[in-house]
Order: structure tokens, then sequence, then C-alpha cells
């Protein structure tokens, strides 16, 4: 008699950089610790200092065949520029724990540290998928609409600020990366695909764009939605925006700061109205909690996308729960294989 | 013994594009009588259907001697093709209009119809100042800060779709455009002046922002504050954001866009609250008025910038107050003389 065979999920080491982060070491070694007690598939390798994750192990409970440690001597700050400060730290965490992935003792790196940094030690320890020029921050940001199996309120954009200049064909690249990571994390079969541009008419934009579009339109396996514009961000009219580095940094900086613009464009413009304030106060933990759900990037954090290697950024101020989520969203990515299902994407 | 001088405002007459609006005809002629009975210097020129006009002045209390009529026998709509529409339909008010500004029966043109029509009847029929290369559209948008003698609580930002690709050199000069115009209509004698980035050092962003960010910070003229990033846009650390075409319609459209999806996204998020869902309701009457303010094109229009004659693009969804808004605007910028400052400052 055979025995029941139940599927589980694929085992996989997540590398985490637990320095540089603004709630501190302890808070990254708290998530890698719920992690080591709910997910049994994950092993986390935290990558720091070793005194400090070893306090703070002592202090959270967890499971400690699941978590192993490495030490690295330095780390990146925040405010360092990412260029020099790991040139004069070569033993930064996130560059060790870059190096682990690349050669094969972890399969992905979590870092909520230095961003830039986490960029440029992926570019020198990984290796970019065949067919990719350039490699793309991509994030996810709430929007109006829902999308996918699991009514994922999140939409994806990308590149937003690792390729500053991209052409065509690194814009066409971007839309399959994303299309094949949306599809991944929100269960969505088909995630529609636009550009963003200054109008929705394929002939809008500037020569990059315009090319991207035509090339896009003729590929099957991308639900190629055509242009979207500005205002299509908020409301979530695609489940994947591509655009070069330089504008979505923009974007996404402009969403990062428009929420408390709103609440406090309306305090200065009404404060004669009582029964507005009185309506601001019965908001107030709405408002907050608004706050949170626009802090999209505690919600599984940012992928960078185009190395053979997966990177999950995770926002500076994630706590412990935001630090699982990304972990999960990494080993998910890793389960999914996306790098074939980007190599194949871009054969097509 | 001489007579007492009281300074008058110069007179100056305003042709008004009545035509293709989203209120209608009688709607830009009720704006047109306003002006005629507060603002004695100003004459209005109507242009669009002789009847229309003249229907919507026998009931509209206004100054017979401050109101012209030019009849106009097409006009462009607001959803047709801005090139192909022109083409077809030489006589559109709004083309009617501009050459009656150009042949100087005018000193300024207000429309509230479609604003690729606009741009393109001044490109044929107004020149561009000399030294400038391509125009602008610039547009004022509500920010947290507030600035200038009045307390502004705008921002200028530009262009927003007259250039989609701009060089170092059109974004210097887009620079010196929206800084003299800000001065004049803001009553702020030194606006803080930003090239829009993805980092405020002054090597971020493409060549071209790099290079106008170098040749910027030499010019005593201007008061350059550096590169803001998509965050300032909102918060209004900047009097005028100087950007492309494609970068500033994103955004604009983008800014549009957002103020509803946070109210709907909160509605979505926390539909099970009855705290938030009161508090919401309380707030209905502030949130109109939010979105009333947040249709900024209603506080005077965006002006296209670059020419020798002046254009003012009211919003389509202008009322009378927001079109008598717009001539004063107009008025504002002819008695100033902004095409001769703009001059100025370029040979600088």
């Amino acid at each position: 008699m055979e025995a029941m065979v139940v599927k589980q999920p694929q085992p996989v080491t997540i590398a985490f950089d637990v320095m540089g982060t603004d709630h501190g070491p302890a808070e990254v070694v708290r998530g890698a610790a719920q992690l080591s007690l709910d997910s049994p598939h994950i092993h986390a390798l935290l990558v720091g200092d070793r005194t400090l994750i070893d306090n703070a192990l002592a202090e959270t409970k967890h499971n400690g065949e699941r978590i192993s440690v490495q030490h690295a001597a330095d780390f990146v700050g925040m405010d360092e520029k990412p260029g020099e400060a790991l040139a004069r730290k070569p033993n930064a965490s996130v560059a060790v724990a870059a190096r682990l992935v690349a050669e094969g003792e972890a399969q992905a790196l979590v870092s909520a540290g230095n961003t830039g940094a986490g960029v440029l030690a992926c570019a020198r320890h990984f290796q970019l998928i065949p067919g990719v020029r350039r490699a793309a921050l991509a994030t996810v940001y709430p929007t109006r609409s829902v999308r996918g199996a699991k009514e994922d309120p999140f939409s994806l954009i990308l590149d937003v600020g690792a390729t500053v200049e991209a052409t065509a064909d690194d814009l066409v690249t971007f839309a399959v990366m994303g299309s094949n990571y949306a599809r991944i994390i929100s269960r969505n079969e088909r995630p529609k695909v636009a550009l963003l541009s200054n109008g929705v008419e394929p002939q809008k934009g500037p020569p990059r764009v315009v090319e991207a579009h035509a090339r896009l339109s003729e590929m099957k396996d991308i639900h190629f939605i055509g242009n979207v514009e500005g205002i299509d961000i908020p409301k979530g009219t695609a489940d994947v925006i591509v655009t070069d580095g330089f504008v979505g940094n923009v974007c996404l900086k402009m969403l990062e700061g428009v929420h408390e613009t709103v609440v406090e464009l309306a305090q200065y413009a009404y404060k004669e109205s009582l029964r507005w304030r009185a309506g601001l106060a019965m908001l107030s933990s709405g408002i907050q909690r608004i706050k949170d759900i626009t802090d999209w990037n505690q919600y599984g954090g940012a992928p960078i996308l185009g190395f053979d290697r997966i990177f999950i950024k995770a926002h500076g101020r994630s706590k412990a729960h935001a630090i699982a989520n990304a972990g999960k969203v990494a080993a998910k990515v890793v389960a999914n294989n996306l790098g074939n299902a980007i190599r194949e994407g871009l054969q097509k």
C-alpha cells in the first residue's frame, strides 16, 4: 500500500541581509524566527553581525533547525552612497549575502537595507538572464481595482529606478519580466500589461515607447492592453505598468508623498470648517490604516528582475511581519522558477 | 492744479474661444459678462457661433461696451484629434481667435476647449520668442506649502505635454519661462525653480537633466534649488518644477487621478469599519470641496509659454467664474509683459 502523497512546498534557503534597516537587526531576526515557526519549507540564512543576531535569536521564539547564521563584519547604512560604501566595505552584509546566493548557498536574497546597495550587489554577484540587457526594480502599489484569484489590490510597476534610460528593447524585456512576476505572485494567469505614456494612442510618447508598443502588440504570450496614462496608475487599469527607471521613480515617489499631502491640503483649505475637523478626527485611525496600506512595500517587497538569482527588497521600515512576507514571496518566486519563465518569455 | 493720478490697469483685449467646452458656449459668455462688470480694463472679444453668443448675452447681465463678438463657423470638439480637426475646419473658433491675436486685434487668447487644438493653433499663428526652440504647456496645481506675498498654495509645473522630448536647452528655457510666469502670477519675486529627477544629487537623472542642472546652477537670475523628486511635487518644495512633456504629462494625470483613488481605496480597505464610514459621510461635503480645489485648472488656467502671444488654457469643465479668472490671469500676464521678461531672461 502506497503512502498518501501530500504535495509539500519545495524546500528553499533564503539569505536575509539583517543589517542597515530602519528598525535594526533584531526586527529582521524576528521576521526570520516567525518564518521558522510558520513555514517549514523555508530555511533562513541570516547574514550580519553574529553577536547581534545571536542575541536577538536568544530573545525570540524560533526553530533553530531552520535558521543559520553567517557573520558579516560590515554593513551599508541607509544614507550611504552605495558605490562608495561597497567599495570601502567588501564584506558588507548585503555583499556577503549576494555572494552566498551566487554560490548556491541560498536561492534568494531578502534585504530591507539601502536599495542602491542591493541593486549594486546583485549587479556584481549575479548574472543577467540571457536576453536581458538591463535589470529593473519593480514595486507593487495599491490600486482601486483588484486582480487575480486572490483579488489582489496591488499593481506592479517597473522600472522604478534601476535603469534610468531604457531602450525599446529594455521596455519589452521589462514587460516580459513584470508579466511573469505578476502571474506568479498574484495568481493571475493573464496579467494586463501596459506601457506608461502621455496618451493611449499607439503613436503617443517618445520613440522608445512607440517602438515598444509596436513590438508588444505582436507578442502573444503577453496580455498587452496598450498605453495607459498617469491617471491609470492609481486606478489600477493595468496589472503591470512598464516604464523607464526615471519616469517610474518619479511616479513611485509621487505616490509615496501624495496621500499625506491630500490630508494636509484638506486641513489647510478647510481649517475653518468644524464639520470637516470632526470628520478628520473620526477618520484619524482610518487614516493611519490608509498610511499602513500605502506603505505597500510592507506587503512583500519589491523584486529586482533580470538576474539569474532572486532579490526581494523589503522596505527599510519593514517590521518582522513584512520581513517574513518578503521571505515567503522570495520562496514562491524560487518555487515557480521565475528565471526560467522570463528566459522562455524572451525567446518567444 | 493737476488732476490726481490714480494708477489704472492697462486696457487689454482678450479673445475668448467660446466653443467646444464641457459646459457649452453660454458658460464662457457668462464668464466674459462677469469680467465686463468687474474689470473695466478688460475688453472681451468673444469668438464662436454668433447666434449662440448673442442669445447667451441677451440672458446675461453685462456691459456691452466691453464685449464684442467675432463669428466663427466651426469649432474643434473635445474628443476630436487636433491636427485632423484643424485641417478640416480652418475657421474653427480657436483658430480664428488665434489669428485675431496674431493680427493684434487682441493681446491674449483664452480657451476652455480641446487643449491639443489650442497648442496647435498657437504653433501655427504665433511666433516663438527668440531663443525658444520649443513651447511648453504649464499648469498650476495645489501643494501643501504656500508661496509669495499672496500665500499662493499653487505650484507651477512645466512642460505637461507640449514637448514630449526636451533637450537640456529646452529644460533651461522652460525654467526661465516658468520662473518669469510664476513671478508675475504669484507675486513671488524669487520663485524657487527645480528640475524633476530621480534623486537630489546633481548627477542624478538622464544626461539632459544632468546638463540642464549644471547650466541652471550658473544662472544668477533664476533661483535654482537643484533637483527635486516625485515626492516634492505634492509637497510644494519648489514653486516651479521643470521637466519634459512626457514626464510632466504623466505626473499631471497622476495628480488628477490620485485623490479620488485614495478615497475609494479607503472605502475598499475598510468597508467593515462603521466608524470609518461615519467619518466618510461627514467628510463628503469636504471631499467635494477637495475635489474642487484639486480641479486646480479652475484657478486661472494653464499658460502655453514660449510664444510671442499669450494663451491661457482654462479647464474644459470651467464655470463662468473660472473663465473670468483665466481672463484676469491673461490680462495680468499681458500687463507685465511676460514675453519681454522671457526674452531678457534667456539672454542672460
